[in-house]
This record gives C-alpha cells, sequence and structure tokens, in this order.
C-alpha cells in the first residue's frame, strides 16, 4: 500500500508543519518532547518529573538495545535476543544456555556478560556553538578532522574526573544541525540473571520476526552491579502486572538505532540502488553459509547461532527498507520535498546566502560514493566481516598506534573518552571458535576479490598469493582467542604490537596503511561534503520549519508516543493482542513452531486469556529493542522487541496507519515466572513494593 | 560507462533505421542475413551456399548450449562447461571426469551423455498465419491456450512421419510479431569424447568468469551418434589451426538463449525492480549453502560442482543485467522509445486502430504480474529448484495427467511434439545425489515458506504440519532416483503414478492443483495480455521500421557477424589476445589460479606465443556456449565460451564499443591436444582433409 508519510511529506513544505502532526510519529529527544500535543490528543500529563524518572530509569546497552531498570536493586528488563550472544558466550559445548534458558537460581549465580555496558542519561548539554568554532571554513577531510576532535575533546571534558561512573558522548542531531553533548551514569558489571528458552523468545523463529499475531516471551533480566554488589536504583519504573487494554497511551523510551528520514533524495538514490542491494546480495551468502555450517553438527549450530539470528533480523530489515526505496512514489515526494525547502530557502536573501545549494553538493557527492563504496566497505567499514579475530587485531593495532599521538590527531574512535569501552571490549574474556572464524574470514576474502576483482591493488595486497580459503585457515589459528594474550597487547601498546607474531596481527599490520588511505579517501570525498550540507539543510529546515521537529534517530534516549492499537491493511484487520491460549493453537512441533520442553505441558498452567504480545502506534527502529512500553504514570507494561513487516520502512518515514511496535507484556512474563519457571526470586522482587 | 545503445535507441525512431546499424550489433536469423551491409563493412561475401554450410555444421545442445561439427565422423566441439554435467553424471565416487577430465582412447570408450540431444537445423517455414488465424479474437489465458494448441499442432504436423530423425518446433520471433517452424535433425545418442580438467577449463574460476584477460581451455569434444555408430556428416566446418587475426571478420553461429531487447520500459523496470533482484537473492543464498556443502567432503564438492557453476554463473550474468537497469538512462531511453513508435503508430489512422495501444496495456500488466509473481515462481515455475527428484515427479505426474487429454488440450510442454525429448530426459540413466537433494529441497520450501509467508494457504498446502527441514529429509528418499522405476511409471501412464506409494510421487499429486491453479491465474492475467500486446507492438515495429531488424534472441540458431577486436573502457586499452605464456605468469598455485598437475610441468611443451583466448565484437549472449567461431572461408577458428563484463548488459542492448565474445582458439586447443594430452586419435581427425 501507499505509504501516508509520502504523501505527509509533499504537505509539510506547503504548510511549513513539522512532519510529526499527522500521527504518532517521532523519535524525541527527552529535552524537546511534544508534551503540549500529547496532552492535546492523549489527555496525558507528560511533565518534567515524569520525563526524569523515566529517563533515569532507561540503560542503553553497549549490545545495540535498550532496557529498563524495574527494581530498586539493579533489575533490568530488555529481550532475550539482546542477551542471545551473553547466553552464547557464556556457554560451552555442553551447556546451551542461549537455548535451554538461563535462570539464577540466587544472587551469587547471576553471570558477567562479557563486554556489555549499561549507560542511564544523566544530563543533557548543547554544545553545538563550541563545535561549529572548531569547524568554521573547514571542508572535506578537514571538516572531518576538526569536528571529530572538537567532539573527542568536549567528551573528554565533559566527563573530566568522573570518567570511573560516567561517560560523556556528543550525539549530532538532526545530522549535525545540533550537537548535544549527553553525560551518561554507566555500569560495568552487567549480569546475566534470567532468560527463557530460545525457542521461547523466537516461537516461530525468522518466518514470524517482524509478523503479528506473535506469541514471544522475548525477555529477559539482566542485573546492574556497582563494587561486586547489586547497584541501588531507586529511580525504576513499577512493575505492572494487568495487562494493558485497547487504546490505551503507551510511551516507549528507548535507543533507536538509526533513521534516514533527513536524507536527500539522491541520497536515498544511493541507498536504493547500492548499498542496500549490496548488503543484501551479501548477506544472502553468508546465511546460506551459516544455515549449512549450523547443520552440520549441533556444536556448529550452537556457536553459529547469534550470529545467523543477527543476519537473518538484519536482512529481513534492510529487504523492508529497500522495498519502501523501490516504491518511485517515495522518491518522487523527497525530490519535490527537497526543491521546495530549496525554493523556501532562496526566498530569503541572507538566508539563501548563508545555505548556498547543500542539495546540489549532495548530488555530486554521489558518483564518488558509487565509486568508492566497495574499497571503503570491504577494506575498511565492514573489513573482517563477522570475525571476531580480525575485529580484536584491528583494535589493538589501531589503539597500539592512535594511543602514541596527542588526541586530537587521533582516529575518533581512540580519543581518550572512547578508550574505556574499548579497554572493556578487548580484555573481557569470551570464546572465539576457530571453525567459525574460519568461515567468516573466508566469506570476507572471497568477497573482498568477487566485488574488487582478483586484478585489484587492495585484492592482491589482503590476498597476496594465497586463496580465500587458505589465508583464512592461517589467520583463525590466531592467539587473540585469548583474552589475558589481548590484555597483554593492550597494556604493551604499539610496541608489544610490533614485536607480535601472531598471523593475524601481522596480517592487520601489512594491510593497515591501506584501509586508512581508502578511509581519508571516503573522508575527503563523500563524509565531508556529504556532512557539511547535511548541516546546512538542517538549517534551512530550522529556518523554515523551526526547531518543533524530531532529529533522525542515532542510538541515543527518545520518547515516543502512541497508543495500543491494531491496523487494517488490504481490508484484513488485526486485533493488537495475542493471548497465551493462541501458543498452543500455532504451535506444529516442528521447528521454529516448536514448544521448548517446559511449554509442552503449561497449557494448563496458564490463563489462556493473558495478554501475550500487543501492538501500539509508537514510532520505534532497530536498537528500540527491549525499550520499556510505559503507561501514562509511568509503569512497565512490556518490553519491545520487534515492529511489525510494515514498519520496516520506518527508517524513511512513518506511517501511523500501519506500522507498529510489537511488546511483549509485563503480564505475560509475571505468569510465565510464576506458573511455568517457578522462579519465586524474581516474582518477589518484581512485584515488591 | 554510460551504453552506447541507449543513445541508439533514441536515434532509431527519429531516424527509422534499424537499432543495428551502429555497430555489429544483431542475433540474425538464418533467413534474414544482412549480407549487404556485412559485404559492405568486412568486403566478406554471405552467400547462401556459406550460409547453409554454416547452418547444416551448426548443432543446439539440449542441455542450453551451442556446438559445431567439426569433422565428417560426426566429431563435435562445444565448451568444457556445456558437458559439466555429463562428466559428472559419469563420475562415481572413485572418478571425476569433471575435474580430472575425460578422454576416450578408443571410439568405443565414447560415453553416452544422459538426456542429451544434439539437434541441427534443416528448414524454416513461416506459419504465422496459422498461428495468427488460431488465435484471432482471443485475449488473456484463452489466447495463451489457443496459441499454445496451434503450435503444438503446427509442430506434429510438420514432423509427420519423420519424428524418429526430426523434430518440429514453432519459434516465436519478435515476441510474436512472427512464428516460424524450425525442422531439425536430431540425434539422440551424444557421446561425450574428450573434456580436460574442470581447472584446465575454468582456470581463473568465477573471479575471471566474464573477464578478459583470459586463460582458459574451455572446449570439449562429442560425438553423434546413429545406430550404435558414428554418424556421417559431410557438411561439417573445417577445422583451422593457424590463429586468428587482429581485425579478422569472425561470424558466430549458435544460439543466444534470451534478450530482452524489445520489452517496454515498463517491463523492464519490473526486471529491475522485482524478478531481477528476487533471483540475485535467492541465488545468493543457494550458492553460500552449496559452498559450504562442497566444503565439507570431496565428495561433497563433486556432486555439487556442476549446480553451483551454474547458480555461480547465472547470478554474475543476472547482476550485470541488473546493474545495466539501474542505470536511469536505460529506462528513460526506454520510454522515449515507446512513446516514439506510439506516436509513429498513431500518424497513421489505420495502423493505429490495429496496434491499439499495447504499451498502456503493458503497464497495466505489471502491477498484476508484481503481484503474482512469488506464488508463480515458487509453486510453480521454478518449483523444487535445483531438486532432480521434484523435476521427475513433476515430469512424470504432469506427462501421466496430459497424455490422456486431446493433443490441443493438454499443457503444451506435454504436446505430442515434445514427448520424445521428455522421454528420454526422464528415462535415461543418471545419478540422483540424496544429500544435494536435501539441500535443493529443503532450501525452495524454506525460500517459499519466506516468500509466501508462512500462515499462506500455498505454504500450508505444500509443508503442512512438517518444516523444510523434515519434509526434505522424507522427499530425498524418494524411488524416482532409479531409472527403472522412472520408465515404470512413464510406461505405465496416469494408473500406475495414481498407485505409487513414492513420496515424491505423492508429494506432487498433493500439491499439483494448486500450482496448475497459479499457473492459470498467471497465464490468464500476466502471460496472455502481455504476450498479445508485444505481438501488436512487433507489428507497429514492423509498420514503423520495416523487417530489416533482427528479433530477440529465443535459444534458436542465429548468426552474428563481427571482427576480432580489443576495447577501451576508462581509459584502458585490452588487447584482443592472450597467449599460452600468460598462463603460468598468471598461476598463483591456489585454486583457482592453480594449473592441473599435467599442465604444471607443460610450459615447455607449448609455444608460448601461441593465441590461447580472443575477443571479437559478436552480439553474443548466454545459450551462445560452444557456439563455432568462423572465418569468412567457414572455418572454425574457436568455440565462443563467455562474454566480457561489459557485455552482460547484451540482455537490453548492444555497446560495439566494449561488449566482446570471449573464444578458446582452435590453435590452443591444437596445440594442447597435440603436446599435453598426446591425444594423437583427435589430432588425426581434426586435421585429416
Amino acid at each position: 500500500m501507499k505509504r501516508a508519510w509520502i504523501a505527509g511529506l509533499l504537505v509539510a513544505t506547503l504548510s511549513a508543519a513539522p512532519l510529526a502532526a499527522m500521527a504518532d510519529e517521532g523519535m524525541w529527544t527527552f529535552d524537546n518532547f511534544p508534551s503540549a500535543a500529547v496532552k492535546a490528543k492523549y489527555g496525558v500529563t507528560v511533565d518534567a518529573p515524569w520525563l526524569a524518572r523515566v529517563r533515569g530509569a532507561s540503560a542503553r546497552l553497549s549490545v545495540g538495545c535498550s532496557s529498563s531498570v524495574v527494581t530498586g536493586s539493579g533489575l533490568v528488563l530488555t529481550n532475550h535476543h539482546c542477551v542471545r550472544a551473553c547466553a552464547q558466550q557464556l556457554s560451552t559445548a555442553g551447556t546451551n544456555y542461549a537455548e535451554d534458558g538461563f535462570s539464577a537460581l540466587k544472587r551469587e549465580d547471576e553471570k558477567l556478560c562479557p563486554g556489555m555496558v549499561a549507560e542511564i542519561l544523566d544530563t543533557i548539554t548543547d554544545v553545538t556553538p563550541a563545535i561549529n568554532a572548531a569547524t568554521a571554513g573547514k571542508n572535506g577531510g578537514d571538516f572531518v578532522k576538526a569536528r571529530d576532535a572538537a567532539i573527542g575533546a568536549t567528551e573528554k571534558q565533559g566527563c573530566a574526573g568522573r570518567e570511573a561512573l560516567y561517560r560523556c558522548q556528543v550525539i549530532a542531531l538532526y545530522q549535525g544541525g545540533q550537537y548535544k553533548l549527553y553525560a551518561y551514569r554507566k555500569y560495568s558489571d552487567v549480569r546475566l540473571v534470567f532468560a527463557p528458552e530460545g525457542q521461547t523468545a523466537f516461537f516461530g523463529g525468522d518466518p514470524d520476526n517482524f509478523n503479528f499475531p506473535r506469541y514471544d516471551l522475548d525477555f529477559s533480566f539482566l542485573r546492574l552491579y556497582e563494587n561486586g554488589k547489586p547497584a541501588a536504583t531507586p529511580a525504576h519504573l513499577t512493575w505492572r502486572t494487568a495487562p494493558p487494554k485497547d487504546g490505551e497511551p503507551i510511551f516507549v523510551s528507548g535507543n533507536p538505532g538509526s533513521t534516514q528520514r533527513l536524507l536527500t533524495a539522491e541520497q536515498l538514490m544511493t541507498l536504493r540502488d547500492q548499498n542496500l542491494p549490496e548488503t543484501l546480495l551479501l548477506f544472502s551468502e553468508l546465511r546460506g553459509r551459516l544455515i549449512r555450517f549450523g547443520e552440520e553438527s549441533a556444536e556448529h549450530e550452537r556457536i553459529a547461532n547469534d550470529l545467523l539470528f543477527g543476519i537473518e533480523n538484519s536482512f529481513k530489515a534492510i529487504r523492508g527498507e529497500e522495498q519502501a526505496l523501490v516504491d518511485p512514489a517515495l522518491i518522487a515526494a523527497k525530490t519535490k520535498y527537497d526543491a521546495d525547502l530549496k525554493a523556501a530557502t532562496q526566498k530569503d536573501a541572507t538566508l539563501a546566502a548563508t545555505i548556498g545549494d547543500p542539495w546540489g553538493e549532495t548530488a555530486a557527492v554521489q558518483p564518488l560514493r558509487r565509486a568508492l563504496y566497495k574499497p571503503y566497505y570491504f577494506l575498511e567499514a565492514r573489513a573482517g566481516l563477522g570475525s571476531d579475530l580480525f575485529h580484536y587485531a584491528r583494535l589493538l593495532v589501531r589503539a597500539g598506534e592512535e594511543r602514541t599521538k596527542a588526541d586530537h590527531d587521533r582516529l575518533p574512535e581512540y580519543s581518550d573518552s572512547k578508550l574505556a569501552l574499548l579497554e572493556k571490549q578487548v580484555t573481557d574474556a569470551q570464546p572465539v571458535y576457530p571453525e567459525l572464524e574460519q568461515l567468516t574470514l573466508e566469506f570476507w576474502l572471497s568477497k573482498l576479490r568477487e566485488n574488487l576483482t582478483a586484478d585489484a591493488e587492495g585484492t592482491k595486497l589482503f590476498l597476496g598469493k594465497e586463496s580465500p580459503e587458505t589465508l583464512a585457515a592461517r589467520l583463525s589459528k590466531s592467539k587473540l582467542a585469548d583474552a589475558a594474550y589481548r590484555k597483554q597487547l593492550w597494556d604493551g601498546g604499539k610496541a608489544a604490537i610490533a614485536a607480535s607474531d601472531d598471523p593475524m596481527i601481522r596480517f592487520v599490520l601489512a594491510t593497515d596503511a591501506a584501509s586508512r588511505a581508502i578511509r581519508k579517501d571516503y573522508e575527503d570525498k563523500v563524509t565531508g561534503p556529504s556532512d557539511r550540507a547535511a548541516e546546512r539543510i538542517a538549517r534551512a529546515r530550522f529556518a523554515v520549519h523551526g526547531t518543533s521537529d524530531y532529529p533522525d534517530a542515532t542510538f541515543s534516549l527518545r520518547l515516543s508516543y502512541g497508543a495500543v492499537e491494531g491496523w487494517t491493511d488490504n481490508g484484513v484487520t488485526v486485533t493488537p493482542f495475542t493471548y497465551y491460549g493462541g501458543l498452543w493453537q500455532r504451535a506444529t512441533g516442528q521447528f521454529p513452531f516448536n514448544l521448548a520442553p517446559k511449554w509442552q505441558g503449561a497449557e494448563s498452567k496458564v490463563n489462556p486469556n493473558t495478554v501475550f504480545d500487543f501492538v501500539s502506534t509508537n514510532d520505534i527502529i532497530g536498537g528500540n529493542s527491549g525499550s520499556p512500553a510505559i503507561s501514562a504514570r509511568g509503569e512497565v507494561v512490556g518490553a519491545v522487541f520487534d515492529g511489525n513487516i510494515e514498519s520496516l520502512g520506518g527508517s524513511f518515514g512513518f506511517d501511523g496507519r500501519v506500522n507498529r511496535a510489537v511488546t511483549v507484556s509485563t503480564a505475560a512474563i509475571t505468569e510465565a515466572l510464576k506458573n511455568v519457571y517457578a522462579n519465586d526470586r524474581l516474582v518477589t522482587e518484581l512485584l515488591a513494593r
């Protein structure tokens, strides 16, 4: 069906109304929430204390997820798929927590999730003037370097003296129209408390993913620790066991990862014609390799599980985005929107002089972007693809090199403000699987050769006279699988790395200059000009539409509003709830429609009329996984775990008629903990008042 | 770079010149060859005797390839990749002719290629009036049925009384603007004589495929047999051992499979936005599964080899087509061409009344085509994907049913004129590999569910309560792997099939009505209206441009002309020849740049200056594989085995500046047979005068 927001785009410029006027649209920052509009539409008062309480209970997880604090002892609700990697890392050939579930019977059994950090937003400060001052008059790669150096300095200064407990991050909003310093209280000791069986959390598997009706208990619990003890978290949400009602207002507080709603038509066409199709083809083949790998043995299935889940989930999401972009009406509407904004800008001579023609500049960048895409992708941006060993090696090699430089001269991801998280991620112990490394490295190297061609300089440098298969076999023997060795290289820095005879370290040392060169080329010719133009487009939007709009998603804290509501598409009406009873009706006994053992005999143990999953009109996207669904009174009523298939075009716009967030209810979770898992410890903690 | 034929398209209507005027363009039928143009450009006389001789030496292979008769005893030159499947079928777990090569030391050792038929075109007869009379006034599915019935009847009548030695086939040319009856002399006993090692034929593998410079000995020899003896074939081409010269005129006689140069812009957009991307995604995942499968053991590598080769080859070809269509200039030029042709048609009131608005009708079909694409693809058109067992079962079930009907009431592929080839293909013995069946069936069924969704009626019917994995395991135990059982069911017909308890037969019996229903729906709503409109567009073209144009490729015999010539792209000039010496320079010792054992020490045995592969400006496409490259004097100078990467957009148009055919020279073949393979028997036969 046609997306309503395409029509909305056309209306927007003409009426000078914000894009969000037509529906429950918007991933709003906490310092610019449209409380008046929400009050008018839903009668709910979202005042400063309400916002502060919800903000203080919302935790961003470094695995790319959202979550909420739900008790005073640091208990955190998130999705099962957000702890799937942790559960797999904690497993061995003999235990499979990701598939069989995990339950700490007592606090001492709660287990550290390697590399995971939780961050709760504390303050927001506008730092736009400082960043703009640093970049004034700069262009291309110089602009990128100056901006990133100013960001690093601002972050370092913002958390100076409190680095152990806080992390400061500058968020570019409105594509650089604003820069805000977000200071987070951070928790670097996050432990797994409870996870249901993989099959219970992901019943229906990939076929049901992004669909509704749905029967997934996609939840799990983590706990924040401080000094080896559960953190005291008085600012938590209240656990509600009563299910939401049809039409009930729902707020979602979380970290939507990335949207492209402010891109120009030309940029969207590059996504449509190149970036998304290339990624889909790559993921399809990797998916095929992983599926067959997983069928070879139970152990292969176990170790490939998390990566395959991620690939299939991303594939479906990106496929939805691509399908949205193929609709010619979308590009036509964006083209008109761009032209109208440009025309409105040019009516004011002063404004026109300030803004210039960032649309034309953006269009001019696209051929370069297309030409550089493949070397940039395979040699730098996605080098190594899913290989942990390559990831570790590059991180260690680059950190070793960059840490010898002044902070403002480094690659930005190695600035002082980023080092604490990097160190934790590289030195926390976690299993590395040589057979899976062989698969991912071989895949990456074969696609590098295929896409760059066998005769390209980059291919010759990375492969030499080896084949992807033989080189991958050599590299997957790297000692970097050992956390102690990684710590030794991290601590030893550049000298220790230069002296290492590890094959993966040698490989990265031999190729890194080429990777850095293509990155610099890309920043000079693509990132710099694009970001510079985007800033001015943002200014044009502020000038024409005011600041009552919301920025694109950036994996930073946002609040969306909406209500429990089904939808109608092509004459078919989907009601907003599923109930426990439906689970047994949908179960076939065959994967992925089979039930975990504990659930096979549990039909009589739960109330068939308990609300299981539900949908609401909230505007969400990937990264929101694990976000609390919150009532008007600030109670948590569920954990958002998905969007419906119609919402996948949400990257480019929101259609309130059909886009829906999918949430597992606290009512269903409570009943499962009580009657199926008999987990009195958690039930007692959750229901304590 | 921009394709010249896009500009050509724009010129065409305005000047009323044929599309082919600008370059060595065209896949010409033998009854409409532009001899005058060739004489003018190359000074070569292509007269009726020349054409008759070349036609009589050109053999179409039922595996989708071309070939030429090169001695008086039925010896046929084609590509290695055209006999790869045959060589694999003749192999066992202990012998691998596809990889290690095959050489019959004496005639008695030449081995039957299962299911293979060679066909040499004898006569061409215009049957347009008869087909048109049968379809007059009919539309939609009725049109398709009437046309196909008339075609079947025409074919049956055309070969009446000589069916044992001849096959008649009606070819729809100019998208139905003409119908011609092609009568072929057929050879149903085709035997493998010689094949080099897989690594010699496909040196450089997938990375070098569709590239040049190239070092592939992609040739092999078959022999036509009659009554158990080598066929007498006096009308053969003469084997030339002298290499072609730069600029030398070259003719290619073969069967280009399919081009879409006459489609409307709207049809091309559907290919661009749906058919090609969907196919690429599917092939990518299957490729990934097959690659991993092949890595599991030498035997898995052996049995997956031919299917993986085919998938990778198709993937690269389709990817090239998709890339051509993504160029907005192509659709814009086609749109203008369509509009100009329509406008020219409408200037003449009588013509306008006859033609109507087939462009508008074609556009109106596209939304239906898109809506029906997935069920039609997965349940009917490509059901089973690569599964031999499903292919056999459907063929037997449908043949059993259709043969109880009058000829004109059958599905057209089961008309009397088609049965002989079908029977040979289904009853010839060839190995079926259960592990590979499991892989392909599981893949097909999982993609069926993914694309149609788990809740679709089609998914429920095909899968029932089984999963793709369990259903595939059950079906891959089918007895249809046994040729004797297939023969029993073919001979026993409908009753024997109804009584069969074979799981694959039962599966097809249970699902075939649904497959036929979606096919009928598709023919009613898509094929019928599209083909009906295409006929009238063809008439408009004839009226405006005359009949001096060539039709789209249809895997029927065509002749293209051109010359040995390199090309220049983005400032890089590629010379037209490679030489033996270059092979050892390119070899790295690692797959796919490794040499077969016989070649590792052979550098001193061959002349490094012998022309190995060469390129020419001939207009070819998939299906031309194995075609003879022919000199002005009618000698064979090579076997065409590829196009360069620039030629992949050739499906939609020909750019004479950069599109090149790639050929392995008879000079190189002769030298290899003499000095590396020491095959005196073949050398003597080839050089006999």
